[in-house]
């Protein structure tokens, strides 16, 4: 079993601690990030490292309450620097690791950006368990509207589908 | 039938056309963006508006292309936009208007903003038809993971829901 033995990336450069960097190791950053991101009071307590050629990239805690926004989920912020990094929209070839099974949203985010493949530490049950809504939210996105918690639903109008007729004509659908 | 009379909501402004301001007339604009992003080549073909008391307070097209972030969708920008407006993670007493039905990752942002309400014009099945994945990653969503396209699992580790207890202690659970 792979043992902690530091607190940030930079130790294991700095001190040249012989370590392998396999999926254990990273997913063990991603522990550390999120434990970080409480300390600092930043945000909920996750964290995500993201890697390609097997250098990390990007990676971050939840960054919810400093930054004012919801969507500032640790894979979110990590996903939106990885893009940042590559000069791309998609993380081909890229691994996610995250401290936690991702909610929808993120898993959302992670199918749209198209990493290789991705890990996780705990459920999304332990974290409903901490008291936050991920498998609330995963058993809401899985009901028809009307069923929902959430007021929504589908309104028909006139021309509701005229976005993708222009998107047929004019979009970049090679770089979509 | 609300007749689409003008493009940008300044328009209606300047112009002092006199509308009612009712979901169809938002979710018109939200159409109108949706399309005003495909002309500029942003992104995708989508488009999202949120109000607070009658009063539009964020705006948004696909972002995708441009900004090369595969989570620019209309959606999540507006959310942050607005959550940039109130000072705040969520869009308490907000209304979500979206040309097209959420995908799973803003759906996912929509329930952690919590908004009272959100409508949309056309649903995933349209988006599919016009080649968006938004569909699909509703059905992976809902498998089990071994059973996803994306290759993806829990591996067990030591130390997986310290960040749960670390919070427990020190996290600002009120404020999430």
């Amino acid at each position: 079993m792979y043992q902690r033995i530091g607190f940030l990336y930079k130790d294991y450069i700095y001190k040249k601690i012989t370590v392998v960097f396999d999926d254990t190791f990273y997913l063990n950053l991603a522990i550390e990030q999120a434990i970080l991101g409480v300390k600092n009071k930043q945000g909920g307590p996750f964290g995500a490292v993201i890697i390609r050629n097997d250098k990390i990239i990007a990676q971050s805690n939840n960054m919810v309450l400093v930054n004012k926004d919801p969507t500032a989920h640790a894979e979110i912020v990590a996903i939106r620097a990885a893009c940042n990094v590559l000069g791309h929209h998609q993380l081909t070839d890229c691994i996610i690791y995250a401290s936690c099974e991702p909610c929808p949203m993120c898993m959302g985010a992670i199918y749209w950006a198209r990493p290789a493949k991705l890990f996780y530490a705990c459920t999304r049950f332990e974290a409903s368990e901490a008291g936050f809504d991920d498998s609330f939210i995963y058993d809401e996105i899985a009901l028809k509207p009307e069923y929902r918690a959430l007021i929504s639903g589908q309104l028909n109008i006139d021309g509701a589908t005229a976005p993708f007729e222009y998107w047929a004509k004019w979009g970049d659908k090679n770089l979509y």
